[in-house]
């Protein structure tokens, strides 16, 4: 099945994050490089779905169940049924919508769990992942073969199995003559540092720390709402310096990830507690949350980024960073990064330069990793997973 | 991927039961067909291994669960990546064992859940199938490409996802002469039925009622032993006649499964209860046990599989029944369906007769599957699992 010649194809990416609360449909054009070099990616359209109140509900208790929840074996390999119908659908209406039609779906599916630190099971130290979202049965709906299931084979190989968007960045991104970063605003704030003229083995990537985890979150504390549209609250407020900066997270050095065990409730307490004292508004309160991840992106980027990009790539000045993810719509935040990283000569843009939606930008990242392992090839950057070495990612089904 | 040009591979098929036991590893050598006809599957040599007990109490109990008990998502991902591990190494060992090295391999996995008929979900009715050994692990450990998860693709098509020993049965035993039934002897029996000269469409399939699982059960109680070896107990006893067939298992027409809920423990109490006012001794109650398959086999054949042949292959006398499986080590069930098939005008034999050991004809059905998947080719028979379409099975996972 491996060395088929490189084609062009319509490959719909398909996302579901940790957030668990839908699915994100990309459909791109991913087409060969030129001459050797890497594959070009085209978001062509893309969608988000909301999972239905009941699917979201049953997918939180599964994927929150930690050690001491339990569940049936039934009951997940229903869930794992429910969502492949669920993705096809997706797949489906927004084909419909935006009147394309894949040739490939590329499925990341509903993470349940993720093990990247080895611990011991039945005498044996094991690290583990699992993704949910039966492939067999969106091969079946929509009759096109399907990559799923693509983090075992870099956790099989030595990685952590995440990131793996960095594959993407470093084929759509890469510069010649540019430093390039790309910034992902997720729930979880993460950069890929892309130094000019550099191969993929120069390839950096880490979480900084928190987005709209910490932004969301204080928005339904202060206000009962979800999120804060466009950063209009947090441009009402002023921030107070320095909340939240003291964990020992942003100390660490890369590699290094991070998610609710860090920045969950228990840090959100903390960080609405200790903006008291400031006499903060609750308008300053979520200004506060945009602060901080603005300058735990910004003082990643001084530590980390500066020294890695001056080895890599000495005597080119300053980066472009390119925003992706849904903070890239929140003003507040944006503006506050531009402002902060102007002094470090970085130039803000989002990836929407380089034809990828904001959104979709996950999304497409998967489409081009399926489009590579319906080619043979590799799709993890080793030196963002910690694999061993560069391999094929996912299974394929055939329909 | 697809329509890659046929060729002769090394292929080890792995293979887990319900009985959760162990892993039986048939390395086989599958070749194209001559003229467009069946591929061909010859098992170069085969190894059975058995679980550790820690493993297979993990396996009992993730297996075991019903819906009312209970599991952690961790204590499953862990699981199926650590069975990937235990499956990696027994085709290491196996080929190691035998000098091959194979080329692909094609791992059935552990069933942990497998609900044949729909049951409603969030709403929506569904069935779904899971088998566990992270495919990955295999491929990376190995570095040969892994096809796996064969069941879903089936059901997707609306089968019940097997049987799937159906495909083997056809490509190695079909006959233009002869009528062929193939008898599995593992727990339960089941029947392939391939009348003399008809195509794929007209293969029958399903399950007669128990094998091993009643004989091993009974042994277990009377002598406290795990089975009867070559069957000598059942030689030194005297079957009391029609005891276990009054069932109303054996009444329903074709197709049909059975396993644990029909002939587990209860069924066996009674079964035993039966025996007693006849004065049986504990070795009759053993020949008893063999006795009961020996009839179901034999009435199934009479009710179901005459009235079959006689349509699809009419004027062509009598059958060969080929047997399978640890069954056909039992010498007085060997013997038992050999006399009491001859008013049929059935033939007994073994599977060897084709190249195919009996311990290893379902590995090696899997090895033929993963062949056919790597091919691009289907891998299910509509006719034995209802399926409304013949369907590339698994996901292929490449090194």
């Amino acid at each position: 099945m491996t060395n088929k010649k490189q084609r062009a194809m319509v490959v719909a990416g398909v996302m579901s994050g940790t957030s668990a609360d839908g699915v994100d449909v990309a459909f791109c054009r991913v087409s060969p490089g030129v001459g050797g070099g890497s594959p070009k990616v085209k978001v062509l359209g893309h969608r988000a779905f909301a999972y239905s109140k009941k699917l979201r509900a049953e997918v939180l208790k599964v994927a929150g169940a930690r050690e001491a929840e339990v569940l049936s074996a039934a009951e997940m390999a229903r869930l794992n049924w429910r969502l492949g119908e669920v993705y096809a659908e997706c797949v489906a209406k927004a084909g419909e919508a935006l009147g394309l039609k894949a040739e490939l779906v590329a499925c990341h599916g509903q993470t349940v769990y993720h093990q990247g630190a080895a611990a011991k099971f039945l005498g044996e130290a094991l690290r583990c992942t699992w993704q949910m979202g039966e492939a067999a049965v969106i091969a079946e709906r929509l009759r096109v073969p399907v990559v799923s299931d693509f983090r075992p084979a870099d956790m099989a190989a030595g990685g952590q199995g995440a990131p793996l968007v960095p594959m993407l960045d470093s084929c759509v991104f890469r510069s010649s003559k540019k430093n390039r970063v790309l910034l992902n605003l997720g729930g979880i704030a993460n950069l890929t540092v892309l130094p000019a003229g550099a191969g993929v083995d120069a390839v950096m990537a880490f979480d900084t720390g928190p987005a709209n985890m910490v932004i969301d979150a204080v928005m339904m504390r202060c206000f009962g709402k979800a999120f804060d549209r466009g950063g209009a609250v947090a441009l009402r407020g002023k921030a107070v310096a320095g909340v939240g900066l003291r964990g020992k997270y942003f100390e660490l050095a890369p590699p290094k990830s991070c998610g609710r065990e860090e920045f969950g409730s228990a840090f959100v307490d903390e960080f609405v507690d200790e903006c008291e004292p400031a006499g903060a508004s609750k308008e300053d309160v979520v200004a506060t949350a945009v602060g901080l991840t603005v300058e735990s992106v910004a003082s990643a980027y001084e530590r980390f980024c500066l020294p890695h990009l001056l080895k890599f790539a000495e005597g080119v000045k300053g980066a472009e960073m390119l925003v992706a993810g849904g903070g890239a719509k929140n003003r507040a935040l944006m503006r506050g990064l531009a402002e902060r990283l102007k002094r470090d000569g970085v130039k803000l843009g989002t990836t929407e330069v380089s034809g990828i939606a904001v959104e979709a930008k996950e999304a497409a990242a998967f489409a081009l990793m399926g489009w590579l392992t319906w080619h043979g090839m590799a799709g993890n950057v080793p030196s963002a997973t910690g694999a061993r070495r560069a391999v094929v990612l996912g299974k394929v089904s055939l329909p």
